[in-house]
């Protein structure tokens, strides 16, 4: 189970699942894991749901739907993971805990055994005026720590839709030796597109897409070809670590100081911003397979 | 001359010049200011030269054109910059100190003072078989800072070329509270489009651009837009710097103690370089501009 980058290079099949999400959660659950099971029977070795598979999106369901974890949505996930020998990164569900809400992926290894669970990190609290508003921290809490796991390919480092949106996560990530980041999505069409399909183009090439269905993605990972770039290019090792963080100390001096306070919008001039979400404009999307020759 | 982000929000033009170099220096020199002065008549405030703009690009020709700073080539800059009473960002030229040679950027005020100096801080030593390789650290040392100047629109973080493909040097910059990032480029064909554009475009969105030829490329700058855009997608405040600080130091503990030296290229793994550069395919461009609705 070793994921040393440099271990046999072992080419393997991902593939990323689309779902059409309804309110009925045991039919959501029952789609998935029969999604899985004909994912896993092409050949796929790591497979990856949506955000919030089991539930409608938006801040008004998620603590109707939420659940412990484990539960009966984690429950499935590990025992298809079982019966299908595979990776299974369970997209997330609406989680409760302590009288507090996450939106949460568990990742279940081919023994059912969970590997990891990923809080989101970032949520997601935008106002484009005339265009949309959402403020999941109304309802959620964010997660408070960064979520890996080992496969016998490589390490994988875990986020949820908009923490794609922050590099310093993905930076992490690639320093701590992950080769795959997988990002559970269910963007909205106003801001998304930029995210799924925009913020990937810059840091490589998009080698697998779906369109607005149910489906499911197939990609074969060749992280031979991922190593051969990254040493035409070496930017890992080109890094300046020695200064990154002699800036940011430089700079947390000084706003201690106070000196620096301008840096950042006050909060007075943070917008109100209030849920309008519609469920309508959204569909459960799983697009966000990182797998770049560049780093973030 | 305060640089706050809420001072007045002044649009102001900022002009980016595209440069034939040849070998003659002087000649270089005269095109430079002459373009200057063209772009001052025509309203910019702050104008940059491109990466090497007196000096054809090759590691070879770093020692033969290199000046110290204050020098020739830096005093006609500074007396340009008077002349026109504009911010001039000087490109870069081959840089001699203390027997070492550097690629720097001096940048000078409306008064003709040098307001900074950025040595580039990360050397383009790569190797794309069959395509091409460099290793400017054969001759180059690197810069071991970051430079940022005020002017009354904005503050200005500086890199030069394979600086923009750091991102970690840009947060630093924007956290700094810098609204403009100028990369002074003269980039190669084969790897450069990817940085010059498509690292842009996964950025936001490419406001001018120039094709291959000599030329001025102007643009308005509206930093009220850029603040609109960054108060409906705050990015900056929803950072959590509380974690990323944290997960690196979780790095630096591990890799201290020796178990996490998978994480990078061993050194004997990196590729051999030589040089093989040929002027011919290359152009100066000086297309940088970054002005963004995300981050880096």
């Amino acid at each position: 189970m070793a994921s040393e980058w440099w271990c046999a290079w072992r080419n393997f099949c991902l593939a990323l699942i689309q779902l059409h999400v309804s309110a009925a959660k045991s039919e959501n659950l029952r789609r998935a894991c029969g999604l899985v099971r004909e994912a896993s029977a092409k050949g796929a070795k790591v497979v990856a749901l949506p955000e919030c598979f089991n539930s409608p999106y938006g801040t008004q369901y998620f603590k109707e739907y939420a659940e412990k974890i484990p539960g009966e949505s984690t429950q499935k996930l590990s025992e298809v993971a079982k019966e299908c020998s595979i990776y299974l990164v369970g997209g997330s569900i609406p989680e409760e805990e302590g009288g507090k809400l996450y939106n949460t992926c568990a990742v279940f290894g081919p023994d059912g055994a969970m590997l990891a669970k990923h809080r989101k990190v970032h949520l997601f609290d935008i106002n484009v005026p005339g265009k949309i508003q959402f403020k999941e921290s109304e309802t959620l809490s964010p997660g408070n720590s960064f979520s890996m796991f080992d496969t016998p390919y490589c390490k994988v480092g875990l986020g949820i839709c908009y923490d794609i949106r922050f590099a310093e996560m993905a930076q992490v990530y690639g320093q701590k030796g992950c080769q795959l980041l997988i990002y559970p999505g269910a963007f909205n069409l106003t801001t998304g597109p930029a995210h799924w399909e925009l913020l990937q183009r810059g840091r490589g090439e998009v080698i697998a897409k779906a369109g607005a269905e149910e489906t499911v993605l197939y990609t074969d990972i060749d992280l031979k070809k991922l190593a051969e770039i990254r040493q035409q290019i070496p930017i890992l090792s080109q890094k300046r670590c020695d200064l990154y963080g002699t800036e940011m100390k430089k700079l947390k001096w000084k706003r201690m100081r106070g000196s620096q306070s301008s840096l950042f919008f006050p909060s007075s001039e943070q917008p109100q911003i209030r849920t309008e979400s519609s469920t309508a404009e959204r569909f459960h999307q799983n697009l966000f397979l990182y797998m770049s020759e560049r780093d973030t």
